[in-house]
């Protein structure tokens, strides 16, 4: 797997993850001002007209808004007909599939000037509703049908990784309280404040103090969700959207002076349902698709600088940070306890805050991590940069892990 | 626009179209029969585990059966795991637009060998949902809201282009009893016989005799939908699948002497509501993704010999045989009633029997129309078959227009 030229991220935007903020808003609404700040972010003032295609990733606005033919949508109110406007859908992996096809399309020669982004507005149904929806990701005969939604599936995950490494819920904290100290730092995220000054403010409404963030994550506060996951292990349900403009390698200097590059690519699926998976304690597809897209840009798992992980719940992030080697397996839960994770770990894992803390409007969430690399790379991510980060990575996982895509990025 | 490499069809295969044989079945299980013929159908033989990518279009799984995802499923359930699996999802062009992204998947150099196929189950729910679900296309708040239905959208456009140009209903009946003759060639369709077969059927019942075909068409037995479209002006609800395998043009030798080339392909959009076109006579995106795909193969128009193109309504195909360039803007429903686009015609049309005949399983029609080409240009329609096609036409059509995908197939 090799790609025929090189391709560059030459803007970006994205609107806010968040629940409330955009609860009077339609996903062409929340699509079009991420497209408009990416628009903007292109050094030398950019034409949309130099767009000449769009990819979408989606999850399900079609049980989320009643409206399907996603893409043709967001060109029609971005304001860019005709331009070929394809949506992509891969599960909470939509946008990171959308960003390699995108990358594929450029590289074959069509297209010079390409759009991707995702988006997906959840916030119109019920958290019931949601967690419904989310469950088609599932496999609707044989998990969806036995009663298993994603908590549940990714609980099962867990306990066969605690069970088999010995790793434990304490390490899931760890997770938690690094990802939301990221999102602390981050005006994007969903949610910005530190697991400590949420612990005070509640423990003040219950006529509680807390000693820790610790005891705090392990009171009733925080109630489990499907064991041996708790309420602060899973991402909330968020609205959002994000925008990339890609071209050409040998173009982008016409619209930027600092492009990022797209070094590598990766894609894999596995079995939809777990009962079928070959171990319940790594993702294949993690190592698969990572491993494509390390050959493709000629790094290592360890050249890696900082990444954005799909944390949908915290196992994943563990689960993640071990999959794609950036440590041995069984030691990704130990590595965020001594915070080899953090912002200036030996790799910063989900410096904005990641699904946890920034949200995971699930269509946008792949494109979103891509943003968030097109900025660290750039050195332009305010109070979240991780200091001269120069190879970046975005991993986006589809249901359990029947899809994943990655990037890796570079200057 | 232009192509990095050469891309060929060395492979294809399809479920019969059909509302009740597939009752028992489910998308996954369709997907398979057609993925398991178009295997056999390579010629030295062929194993699954080639296939590095797979592509899949489908509308709304979501909806019609509570399953999203449904690519890595597809994957999951062909065996062909851990190939890169994605879903695209364009209304009813789905596939269409998913066989141009997997030709540029090749064109990219990300992969030699690539499966690109369409699928959808419909039949599960009922004529009201089925046409409820379908109007998730449109625009859910604009169109949708104001009660508009497809059938209501073509019917819009009918009557325009009867008030612009002239045209008629009877070119219009035209278009089906020769989309019926040709369907009752082709053992895949959905519907087998000829309208006048129908219409004595149906008169005997009701103790009637009819003159000839179109006396039927106009009687009550043919009631209106949407005026000026009758029931027979509509394509039936189908269930089905159709799969491709697609090879870099420098490899498709080793699996096949008689490949088919995918010599240009084209794609555009347009304004999703018909309230904000230019033009209700003519479908923008029709002649823009048609105009590129000419170009990239260095044809025009008036070369192509054989042409599946998308007629959910009969008067979908008579813009489409205009907007094409087969005939001058006003003169598609008189080159109907003229013979022109028979199976002997200068242009033959819908040889397989079209959407109206062969059936509309929406994700699945544009691969299903990427089939036709290949077994036309290798000469192997059987009693459809149109003599000594050389250059071939796909034409898909998402919603009311919004979404248009061409390819041109060469030998």
């Amino acid at each position: 797997m090799r790609l025929s030229r090189d391709v560059a991220v030459v803007g970006g935007g994205m609107t806010r993850f968040h629940h409330k903020i955009h609860a009077e808003r339609t996903s062409r609404e929340l699509f079009v001002e991420a497209a408009l700040e990416a628009k903007g972010s292109v050094d030398n003032g950019f034409d949309l007209k130099e767009v000449e295609a769009l990819f979408v990733g989606n999850f399900s606005s079609d049980a989320f808004e009643g409206q399907s033919h996603t893409a043709a949508l967001m060109a029609d109110w971005l304001g860019i007909t005709p331009v070929a406007a394809s949506r992509i859908e891969d599960a909470c992996a939509s946008s990171g599939v959308a960003v390699n096809v995108a990358a594929m399309a450029i590289a074959s020669g069509a297209y010079d000037v390409v759009m991707v982004g995702g988006v997906e507005k959840m916030r119109g149904l019920t958290t019931e509703g949601v967690t419904d929806t989310l469950a088609m990701a599932a496999d609707a005969i044989y998990e969806v049908g036995a009663g298993f939604t994603f908590p549940g599936l990714y609980a099962a995950l867990a306990s066969a990784h605690f069970a088999e490494y010995g790793s434990n819920w304490e390490q899931l904290a760890a997770i938690t309280i690094k990802n939301h100290h990221n999102g602390s730092l981050n005006p994007k995220a969903h949610f910005q404040r530190e697991v400590m000054d949420i612990a005070l403010r509640q423990g003040e409404r219950e006529q509680l103090t807390f000693g820790d963030e610790l005891e705090f994550l392990k009171s009733s506060l925080n109630p489990y969700v499907a064991y041996p996951l708790r309420l602060f292990d899973c991402c909330p349900i968020s609205d959002g959207a994000s925008v990339l403009i890609l071209a050409a390698g040998e173009r982008a200097q016409e619209f930027t002076d600092s492009p990022v590059y797209i070094r590598g690519i990766g894609q894999a699926s596995d079995a939809m349902a777990l009962h079928d998976r070959e171990s319940l304690t790594s993702l294949r597809a993690t190592r698969l698709a990572s491993a494509q897209a390390y050959k493709i840009a000629g790094v290592q798992a360890n050249d890696i600088a900082v990444a954005d992980v799909h944390d949908c719940f915290t196992i994943a992030e563990l689960l993640a940070t071990e999959d794609l080697g950036f440590f041995s397996k069984g030691d990704g839960g130990r590595a965020a306890v001594e915070g080899r994770t953090g912002l200036d770990g030996e790799v910063s894992v989900n410096p904005d805050g990641g699904l946890k803390a920034k949200g995971h409007p699930v269509g946008a969430t792949g494109a979103a991590m891509a943003y968030e690399m097109f900025k660290q790379l750039r050195g332009e991510a305010e109070r979240h940069q991780v200091a001269g980060a120069e190879l970046g990575l975005a991993h986006n996982v589809g249901a359990s892990g029947a899809t994943v895509s990655v990037q890796v990025y570079g200057r």
